[in-house]
C-alpha cells in the first residue's frame, strides 16, 4: 500500500485516513492543535460508521509539517478557505515530503483550485478528490459517518487538459478498495469538478440562505425550479469549457436528492459552527470562469453575492 | 373636505386616515375584530408622530361593510395579500357606499393591483396610492409615525394607459394638504408603481432572505451590486411597458438609502410578525408582466423563488 499523510483531519480527512490505516495503509495525520494530538496520542481516532465503527489506537500524529516524514500521497482535506496556509507550508516541504512519482490528493470542493497546488509542489501530481460523503466530526478524534463515501479521483494537467487515469490513481483506488472504500477514477477533472457544483450550486448556498434541508428544498416547486435553473446554469458554464454534461443530468440529480435522507449540506455545517464558507471556490472562481467563456450566470450571481453578504455579517459578528 | 372611508385601518390607512379626520374630514374607520372596535370607540386613536401626536376622539367605527355609510372615496390600505376578501365585499357594497363620481383609493404595494377593484365597482374611479411612509401599528388603536409620509396618487384606466390627473385626484391632494400631508399627483399610474417597485424589488425581499436593515444592504459591495443588477431589470421591464425610468433613477435611489436611517422593510415586518409577505403582488406580477413584454428579470426571479418557498415554510410552522 502508499504511504499517506492527511493534512485536515476533519470529517473528510479522517473518513479516508481511519479506513486506509485501518486497512493497513502507513497513514500520518496533522493536528493543528496540541490539544487535539494529545487526544489522539491517548485515545486514537474513532469512526463511528453504520458500515461498523473503526478505533484506531497507536495513531501517527503530527504536530506541525516539519514533523511529517515522506510519503506518497499528501491528502489534503482541509476547507478551501484554509488553502493560503496549505499552500506556504507545502511550497516549503513539498520536495523533501513527497516522493517523486508521488503526488498530492487535494479533496475539496470547487473548481480550480489545483493549479495552485501544482505550483507549490512542482513536478509532483496534483489530483482531485471529489467526496460524496455525508460524515461530520464530533470531537477532536471521533468522526460520524452517516452516508454514502465514495470518492472520485481525477489528475490536473496543465491547461486543463484532460489528463486520463495515471498509475498513482489506480494505487489510490487499489488501496481504497482494501479499505472497503469506493473510488471512481475519471480522465477529465474539470468536467468531474463542474458535475459536482452542478449539485452544490444550488444546494449549498440555498440551504443556508434559507435555512433548509435538501429535502425542503426539492420539495417545494419554487425551489425546484431555481434548482433546475442554477443546474442549466452550470451546464451551460460546463458546456462553454468544452465540457458537456449529460443531459438527463439535472433530473438525475434532482431525482437522487429527493431520495435521499434530509442532509445538511457543507456549507451548512460551516455557516452554522460559524466558520468561513466556501464562496470563493464554490461560487466566485465559476462566476469568473464562465465569465471569461462568454456565459451568464445570472441566477447563480445572485446567490453569489448574498452569500458574500451572509458571510461577512456573520464574520463581523452580525 | 370629501367624505372618507378606510379599509385596513393599520399602520398606512391609520396614518392618513387620523390625519384627514383631524383636519375636519368626515372619515369612517372599518375594524376587524369587535375588540380594537370597542377600544377604539372608548378611547380613540392615537397617532405618535416626530411631527406632533394626534388623539383622534369620537371616532366614526364601523365593525362591517354593511356599517359603511356612503362617502366619496373608499381608503382600501390592506396588505395585498388580503384583497380577495376586500373585493368580495365591495362587488356587493359599492354601488351604496360611493357616490358616483367617488372612488376607491388603493394605498398598497406591487403593480397590477387596480383593475380587480375596476371590476368590482363598475363606473367608479379607481386610483392607486404609493405611500412612502415608515410607521407601523403599535396596538388596536395605535399607530407610530416614525418618517415621511408622502402620498403619490394615479388613476387606473383601461389598457393601463396614462390617465392624467383627475379632479378626485386635486380634491383628495387639497384634503391631505389640509391635513399637513404632502400628495404627489402623477399622470401615469403604471410608471409610478414601475418606479416604486424599483426600490421595493431589491429592499423588500433582501432584507427577508438575508434578514437585514437597508443600509446594511446597501453598505456591502456584494448585495449593493445585486440591488444595482435588480433595479436594471426592473428598468428594463418598465421600459419594455413603454415606461422608461430616468437614468439617474438607480443612483438617487441608493443615495437615498444610504441617507435614510436603518428601515425594516414593510415585508420584514410582515415575515418577522408572521403574517404572509406580498410576493405576488411585489414579485410573481412583475415579472409575468416582464416574461408578456418579452423581458427578462433573471436575478428577480431568484429572489421570488426564494420568498415563496420562505413564505410557505412560515405558512407551515417549520
Amino acid at each position: 500500500m502508499l504511504r499517506y499523510a492527511v493534512v485536515g483531519s476533519g470529517a473528510v480527512g479522517g473518513f479516508y485516513g481511519i479506513r486506509l490505516a485501518h486497512a493497513g495503509a502507513d497513514v500520518q495525520f496533522l493536528f493543528r492543535t496540541e490539544a487535539d494530538a494529545d487526544a489522539v496520542r491517548a485515545l486514537g481516532l474513532d469512526l463511528r460508521s453504520p458500515d461498523g465503527d473503526l478505533l484506531l489506537e497507536d495513531v501517527h500524529v503530527a504536530r506541525d509539517w516539519a514533523q511529517l516524514i515522506p510519503c506518497d500521497v499528501l491528502v489534503v482535506a482541509v476547507k478551501a478557505t484554509s488553502n493560503a496556509d496549505v499552500l506556504a507550508h507545502l511550497a516549503e516541504h513539498a520536495d523533501r515530503l513527497l516522493a517523486p512519482d508521488g503526488g498530492i490528493l487535494l479533496v475539496q470542493n470547487g473548481i480550480g483550485v489545483e493549479p495552485g497546488f501544482a505550483a507549490a509542489a512542482p513536478g509532483r501530481e496534483v489530483l482531485g478528490g471529489l467526496a460524496f460523503l455525508c460524515a461530520h466530526r464530533i470531537g477532536p478524534r471521533q468522526v460520524e459517518h452517516l452516508d454514502y463515501g465514495t470518492l472520485t479521483i481525477a489528475a490536473h494537467a496543465a491547461e486543463d487538459a484532460a489528463a486520463g487515469v495515471t498509475p498513482l490513481m489506480r494505487a489510490i483506488a487499489a488501496d481504497l478498495d482494501s479499505a472497503g472504500t469506493r473510488a471512481v477514477l475519471d480522465e477529465d477533472l474539470v468536467r468531474a469538478r463542474w458535475r459536482k457544483l452542478m449539485w452544490n450550486i444550488p444546494f449549498n448556498p440555498l440551504s443556508v440562505i434559507l435555512d433548509a434541508t435538501t429535502d425542503e428544498l426539492v420539495a417545494d416547486p419554487a425551489t425546484l425550479a431555481l434548482i433546475r435553473t442554477l443546474m442549466a446554469e452550470v451546464a451551460a458554464a460546463a458546456a462553454a469549457e468544452g465540457r458537456e454534461l449529460p443531459p438527463t443530468l439535472i433530473d438525475d440529480l434532482v431525482a437522487a436528492t429527493a431520495r435521499m435522507a434530509p442532509y445538511a449540506t457543507s456549507m451548512k455545517l460551516d455557516a452554522d459552527a460559524g466558520r468561513p464558507m466556501e464562496v470563493d471556490v464554490m461560487l466566485a472562481e465559476p462566476l469568473r470562469r464562465a465569465a471569461r467563456a462568454g456565459v451568464a450566470m445570472p441566477s447563480v450571481a445572485v446567490l453569489h453575492s448574498q452569500l458574500a453578504f451572509l458571510d461577512r455579517s456573520r464574520e463581523s459578528g452580525l
